[in-house]
């Protein structure tokens, strides 16, 4: 094999892994060499294109700390991290849908029904559905972890002047399956743009913005966890997601309704809404693991 | 396009390009798009896979300086830059071979016949050759950037212990094409292994090692310019180079030598060569541009 050509490299490369490799990282580092060698045969990449591609992975690596991460970015504008989530989501169950970089773990516990809006102000929204199995049976015990972003479009993780918490939560549902609480309407809002990824939207024509949406992690005993998200059917950039993260089945619609029709108990609100709102009504789906 | 899915995901994702996109931009990125895309849904990549590739690339980040670059050394033990090395070499001319990330710029020009040995001990070698155009005339004028690493396995560029520009040169050919100088014999050595790299090395069940080599840049005018190396045909590493740099026409021979056959003139050493060493003879063929 000593002497390596276009067409050998990749089996030559498949040759040298020693006989007690994992045969799942085998199998990857086989499909990723495959691809990323045909890429390059394809393309006819010149090296001074190669040194571009490095150039962006150099610049991505100096931007990138715990708290901005653009490889992640780097993923998510080329669909592939939400092709990671389509090849791993259930059929049965709700999609999935990008994580993104601005969940923060351990939420506070909140009861139902809590309002999430502290001292912001924006268009109120009621949120309210239930957690199911496939078959449609409620799950019991089930929590659901919430975020959005505040009114300016900053998730609190980017904004100083959010507490560490504001706009998220995490509820528990009763046996019933129903969970709900009070926020304000999420708003539309770019991706990072101060770095490689923004120039390479930029070299492409393309837009940072992404639709708005709700965040959902929900757990229960004996179900896949589901990371998903949900978006509004009227946001203008719902067709155009920078990062893919749209489905079908996660879209919702705002029902508009008026103050006096606010619930009557249930909500931290409830009896004390002045303003016409809107309503979301939105089940998720989980399937057993 | 509002629904995307594993199956529409890369024309959506070229669906998103500007008009005035440059074609070429275009085609590099629909390519690596796609291949990536296919990658994710051959392997099925979990999140957690998907998170140790990302975890690779952070590290590749935070270890990448000006002097040490992860990311290079990532797409060559990929095969990725003897790929790009290959799709653009010349059929017809000496074959190129990767330029590796220890070149420094700006090396001495030196007299033809120089000796690159300094105070540095090792078995003492006499390369030469000719600069040539595919037909086999002399190109006269042709500068070749020589470097190589110390007896200790080291380039400078590595080695505080040595000077800036040890065991680099640069020589000039006359009218006949030849070049011709004296070293000590460079040896094989191992690429850096305190990174990822090094770590996918050791779960893949490779070796980090290069066989050892000279590398020559050659530029001359109206002749692309070569990038290459030329490996010694006895070395242990020849047929596992792990950047896989080795084609079959840049395979050479160390010829032994009598102390009493060296040359009587031409070289710094002509009349005081008291060891026996040995020959390198090894032409270089340039293309047009």
């Amino acid at each position: 094999m000593r002497n390596v050509t276009k067409e050998n490299i990749t089996d030559t490369f498949l040759g040298y892994f020693g006989d007690d490799t994992d045969p799942r990282l085998q199998e990857i580092m086989q499909s990723l060499a495959r691809h990323l060698h045909d890429f390059a045969v394809e393309t006819k990449l010149t090296h001074k294109e190669w040194q571009v591609g490095l150039d962006i992975l150099r610049r991505a690596g100096s931007i990138t700390t715990p708290e901005r991460d653009e490889f992640v970015l780097l993923s998510d504008v080329l669909g592939l991290s939400s092709l990671v989530d389509m090849v791993n989501s259930s059929e049965e169950g709700t999609s999935s849908s990008v994580l993104g970089p601005f969940h923060i773990s351990n939420a506070p516990a909140m009861p139902m029904g809590s309002d999430l809006r502290g001292d912001y102000e924006g268009e109120l929204i009621l949120v309210e559905g239930r957690v199911l199995d496939p078959q449609g049976n409620p799950i019991a015990g089930a929590t659901l972890d919430i975020w959005q972003t505040a009114p300016n479009g900053l998730y609190s993780s980017q904004d100083p002047d959010q507490d560490t918490y504001s706009f998220h939560a995490l509820f528990t549902t009763g046996d019933d399956g129903r969970y709900g609480f009070t926020t304000v309407r999420p708003v539309s809002y770019t991706v990072p743009t101060d770095g490689p990824v923004g120039d390479l939207l930029t070299a492409t024509g393309r837009h940072p913005w992404r639709p708005s949406h709700l965040h959902y992690i929900i757990k229960a005993p004996g179900f896949r966890t589901l990371v998903t998200e949900v978006f509004p059917d009227d946001d203008p950039y719902l067709d155009q997601d920078t990062v893919f993260g749209v489905r079908d089945d996660l879209v919702m619609k705002y029902l508009p309704q008026k103050a006096a029709d606010f619930p009557g108990s249930g909500y931290v609100l409830s009896g004390k809404v002045a303003e016409d709102y809107s309503l979301v009504d939105f089940d998720l789906i989980l399937t057993a693991e």
